[in-house]
C-alpha cells in the first residue's frame, strides 16, 4: 500500500485524499513529467523530469554529468509530485472557481542504479513510459552511452493522491444567478506528427506513433 | 530583467536556458499550474497550485486556514516551476529520446496581501488566467469570501527560462537506420463542455468558454 503517513495524509479537504494504489498507479501511469524537489545547502529546488514507474518504484534518469543527478544519487531526500489537469471549474461566484486535477506526491531517497542489466531495463522502461513500443523499434543504448547515463530509482513506499472531480460547488443562494456554470474539461492531446526532415523515403510512421494518446485514468478516479 | 543569478543559470545544456522576459512571461501565461517548493523544518514539499502572473509578481491563494498557506505567508522562501509539455522527441537511438518543454523557474519569498482592495484585484487576476472574461461574468468574493482567502504574491525578481525545441539529435552514424524518428507534438486542449445539472434554462455557454484556449507561446520559444 502507499504508505499513509502525516506528511502525505490530506489535511485541507480531506475528502480530495486518497491512499488506494490503484488510483496512485493510474496518475503516475498517465503523467510524463514529474517535479522533483530537493534541498541543497538549505535551499530548495523544484526541477522538471520525465519518469517512468516501475512497479512499487518510481525511475528517473539524466546525464551522469549532470550536477543535479550527481547529488540526488548521493542519497538525497526528495519530494516528487506529479499533477494532471483534468479540467476548470467554473462557478457562479469568483470563489467557488477551482480545478479539477489528479495528483500523487511521494517521498523517498533516490538511489542510483548501478549494475549495467538493472540500468538497461531502466531505460527500456523510461522509453517505453514515454510511447508504448518504442524499445522495439529503436536501437538500444551502447555502452558508452550506458555509462554516461545516470540511473536514479525511488521506492514508492510513502505516497498518496489528490483529486478534485466533478462539477463546481457553489452556495444554493448563488444557483440562481444567471452565469453559466459548469467545467471545461482539459487533456494532453497529440498534434500532428512532425517527422525529421532528414527521415529516408519509404519510412512510415508507425501506428504507435499515429494513434498515440496517454492511458486515461479519470474513470478510476471517479470510482 | 528576470534575473540571471548561479541558481537560475541553466548549468546542463546551457543553449536551453532563456533570461529574457518575454519568453517567461509567455511561459507564465500559458501555463495553469504551479509547482511550489518549500521546506518546513528540513522536510521538502512540492505543492501544485493555481497561480497567474500580475506584472513582475505571481500570485497564489488558498483557504486561510490551510497550514501550507500559514506558512508560506510568513515569507518562506520557496521554488516556483511552471512546465509546459510540448511534445515527445523520438530518436533513431533510445538515448536521444527527450521532451519538448518551456519551464521557468523562479526563487523567492512568499508575502501575504492583506489589503481589502489589493486582494480583490488579486483574485481578479486569478480568475481572468484561469478563464478570460470570466470575471465580468460571475459573482465577486463577498466579504465573507474574502477574509477566508489568503493571497500570496511573490516578486520575480529571480526567475529563468529553460527550453527545448525542435527534432531530435540524432548521431550521424545512426541517421541510416530504419526507424522512424519526429516529434509527436502534445497540447493541453479542451474538451466537450459539462455544464452543471441544475443550470437554469435558458443559459447558454458563453463565447469565452466555447472557443476556450490557452495563450499559445511556442512561436516565442522559437524565435
Amino acid at each position: 500500500m502507499p504508505r499513509r503517513t502525516p506528511r502525505t495524509t490530506v489535511r485541507r479537504l480531506p475528502g480530495r485524499g486518497r491512499y488506494d494504489i490503484a488510483t496512485r498507479n493510474a496518475i503516475l501511469d498517465e503523467g510524463l513529467v514529474a517535479h522533483v524537489g530537493f534541498a541543497v545547502q538549505g535551499q530548495v529546488y523544484v526541477l522538471p523530469m520525465g519518469y517512468a514507474r516501475d512497479g512499487e518504484r518510481l525511475l528517473l534518469h539524466g546525464s551522469i554529468a549532470s550536477r543535479l543527478m550527481r547529488h540526488l544519487a548521493k542519497g538525497a531526500e526528495i519530494c516528487v509530485t506529479v499533477t494532471l489537469l483534468d479540467g476548470l471549474v467554473l462557478a457562479r461566484s469568483q470563489f467557488h472557481h477551482s480545478m479539477n486535477y489528479r495528483s500523487v506526491m511521494a517521498f523517498g531517497i533516490a538511489r542510483p542504479v548501478t549494475d549495467a542489466v538493472g540500468k538497461r531495463l531502466a531505460l527500456r522502461r523510461l522509453v517505453e513510459h514515454l510511447v508504448p513500443g518504442r524499445t522495439a523499434d529503436s536501437r538500444e543504448a551502447s555502452e558508452q552511452e550506458l555509462a554516461a547515463t545516470q540511473v536514479l530509482e525511488f521506492r514508492l513506499d510513502e505516497a498518496s493522491a489528490k483529486i478534485r472531480t466533478g462539477p463546481p460547488g457553489d452556495a444554493q443562494a448563488d444557483l440562481q444567478l444567471g452565469h453559466w456554470a459548469g467545467v471545461i474539461p482539459l487533456s494532453l492531446a497529440p498534434g500532428e506528427i512532425e517527422p525529421v526532415p532528414d527521415l529516408a523515403e519509404g519510412i512510415e510512421a508507425p501506428g504507435y506513433v499515429t494513434n498515440y494518446r496517454r492511458p486515461d485514468g479519470t474513470k478510476i478516479a471517479d470510482g
